[in-house]
């Protein structure tokens, strides 16, 4: 056992700093524990969630914080000086308005929040930063994962700013602008022979041996996907401290799209916002819809599958929160839907061509997914929408290369550009 | 001639309000004429430059602003309404802390202003976002360039999201990535069999034919160009409204470097900051450096060069800005180095190892040229120190991917995974 290691359980009852974190509950009975680094409960076997002791939280103390998810750190379990250790200071993307995709989609108000604009592009630069926080609070060194690709990259990125070592477990078919932005931070990368889901099992094998490694989505799992949160936060700030009326969230594990339920509920209690009504779609690829096809036949429960699909960053066959985004789509009055790859391509351009924002393949589900669920009435088209844009079509170009390309290739002289376009 | 310049030219008298500009005025003898899209002087042929009549500008007034460039529209070229057209809102990127970096290279106190964060990924959509409200002001309805990528980027997707017509001209050799980020908005993407100074011409010879084409880096020059004084507004904000002492920016035409000083100044003019002094120091790679060259040689003119580098986002080997960012230099006591193309790869990977940023190659060029004057005396280790990280890593994998990958492939067991990392 390594000293960090030493440290850690030596500190068993130690009181950790996690800020208004006041205690881990089991999701199925409600089983409550003391903050550690764990996620499943031993008493009901279901995952653990942070519960929280919200002090007075004011709008103008947000507005006077940081320019990135520290702004909302008394939302958060991090410790109260978490922006003074070097971190990659994710969030506050852009929020824009994006009245050509509605007029392309036939509805009123929609908002894209475009999360591409991260430190490495992705909306899981949100969650390792709140998930290094905990970790280094409870004494771990090295920040760990399994991956589908951008949370490789973000780890690898926020480990090396924070000068910890780092271990990145990918499926060996990763596509390469994923495998490159892992390896540049110079951690260990590596590539294992099998599927997503089989890299994940792995990882919680690992995790249980060595002690002084946080796993960010798994030993460490209820801290980081409360960074999710801080999309249901920005978006709530963003539009003036209220919260819209529709999301679309695409779907891997399914946490995010429970956290954005999760931010928007607390933020109703805690005041920040009136708790206005508000409806939560998921988006997934037919070729790894288990969460779709659950919600579709009326399940509870989700049945694995075995993904193949190009959107690879949401093939997860397995989905640990799979019932738990079930119980919110039902809540909330959402709705879950699925579309095939040519849609997911068509997606992506259709974003780019009307709003001038190139996303990864997630981001083509979720603008598919957004399309479909107006054209068959599941989505309101009068009511206002926000669509989560996760991830960046830089780190995807094979969905896409071979529908593109230039115009033409022509000599350096007017006549042939002309010619070229028609003119 | 389109309806579009007919109207633009019977107007030719008209008072266009782009906010505080007052007129354009030649660099070389200081020749005034009214606001219109030129930009060379017919008096001195030297270039076109804008002059302001500056309001009253506050700082809890841009501080209220929104978060994107158009904070600082009271200094900018822009009517006083231009965030109510749709645009890409880029800008308020983060400025972050880098220690990890500064051990590295031994200096005490250093920055990073990291422009990957921006829509495109690069400092191009802040200079874009200028030109396109410019343009729209003057009566264009088409936004295009010549490019070494980055700005092909820009204005596809500025355009796209404009619902404007675009016609990008880049030099066919362009890598894959920064083309297929192109061809996705949607416009017309040309590749031109030349280099980037063939492109550039020709796209000169086509503003003269196409009226209604608002070449951004062309006939609205003068324009565009003040969208990089964004850099330097932000720096100060970012700082505490105050300026640093040393700043390392990437050349190319030598645009971005002239207009870093022009916002150091302006904000001392304007009383936002107290005018201290600070040294610009520029970066160029060895295989087109010919400011590097003029710089060392004590020359006040550039010499043209051929460029042959993989930093290609900077190969302009006839850069239109090369004997002002001379003037400058000078003026602030700062210093042009230039680097191998080796040093390029070490200094991407400097920075990501270092601070978790993965740049381009025009990234590696300012940090390995940071590293150089520190080496050689010129760049002083005690004063603070900004760089400007100006574009993304994702588009130019290839410069890097020889030496990145896994550090092993492995079957999904512990032991595997134990054995490759040698626990
Ligand atoms: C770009 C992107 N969007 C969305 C998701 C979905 O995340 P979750 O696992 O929280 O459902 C992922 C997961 O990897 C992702 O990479
Ligand atoms: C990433 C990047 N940095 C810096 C520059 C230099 O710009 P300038 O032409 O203003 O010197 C460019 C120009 O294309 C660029 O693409």
């Amino acid at each position: 056992m390594t000293a960090a290691a030493d440290t850690r359980n030596s500190a068993a009852n130690k009181h950790f700093d996690l800020g208004p974190a006041a205690e881990l509950v089991s999701k199925e009975e409600g089983h409550r524990q003391p903050l550690a680094p764990e996620f499943v409960s031993l008493e009901d076997f279901s995952p653990l969630e942070v519960a929280y002791d919200f002090g007075r939280v004011r709008r103008e103390d947000i507005e006077a914080g940081p320019r990135s998810i520290w702004r909302y750190k008394s939302l958060l379990p991090v410790p109260s000086d978490v922006e003074q250790h070097p971190n990659t200071e994710p969030g506050c993307t852009r929020l824009i308005r994006a009245d050509g995709l509605a007029k392309a989609l036939g509805v009123k108000k929609l908002w894209i929040k475009d999360d591409t604009g991260n430190p490495t592009h992705s909306f899981k630069d949100r969650v390792v930063a709140v998930a290094l926080a905990a970790a280094r609070e409870f004494g771990f060194n090295v920040l760990a994962c399994p991956s589908t690709g951008n949370l490789a990259n973000a780890v690898a990125a926020a480990a090396a700013r924070a000068r910890w070592d780092s271990v990145v477990l990918v499926p060996s078919s990763l596509e390469r602008a994923k495998v490159l932005m892992t390896a540049v931070y110079d951690g260990s990368l590596l590539a294992v022979d099998g599927n997503y889901d089989d890299v994940n099992r792995l990882a919680t094998e690992l995790a249980g041996e060595h002690e002084d490694w946080a796993f960010v989505n798994v030993n460490v799992r209820p801290y980081y996907s409360e960074g999710s949160k801080t999309l249901a936060f920005e978006v709530a700030e963003q539009l003036g401290w209220r919260l819209p009326e529709q999301v679309v969230v695409p779907i891997a594990s399914g946490s995010q799209l429970t956290k954005v339920d999760k931010g928007f509920r607390e933020l109703g209690e805690v005041g920040l916002v009136e708790p206005t009504p508000y409806r939560i779609f998921g988006a997934q690829a037919g070729g790894c819809s288990p969460v779709a096809t659950a919600f579709k036949e009326g399940h509870d429960t989700v049945q694995p599958v075995r993904p193949d699909t190009i959107a690879r960053s949401l093939a997860i066959g397995a989905p640990a929160d799979g019932p738990y985004v079930l119980d919110t789509v039902q809540r909330t009055k959402g709705a879950i839907e699925d579309v095939t790859d040519e849609e997911v391509v068509e997606g992506i351009r259709l974003l780019a061509r009307t709003e001038g924002i190139f996303a990864e393949t997630a981001g083509g589900v979720t603008v598919a997914n957004a399309k479909k669920l107006v054209e068959n009435g599941q989505l309101d088209p009068d009511a206002e929408t926000v669509l989560f844009i996760t991830g960046d079509g830089l780190k995807t170009m094979d969905a896409v290369q071979e529908h593109l390309g230039p115009k033409a290739t022509v000599a350096p002289n007017t006549e042939a550009v002309d010619e070229a376009l028609g003119r």
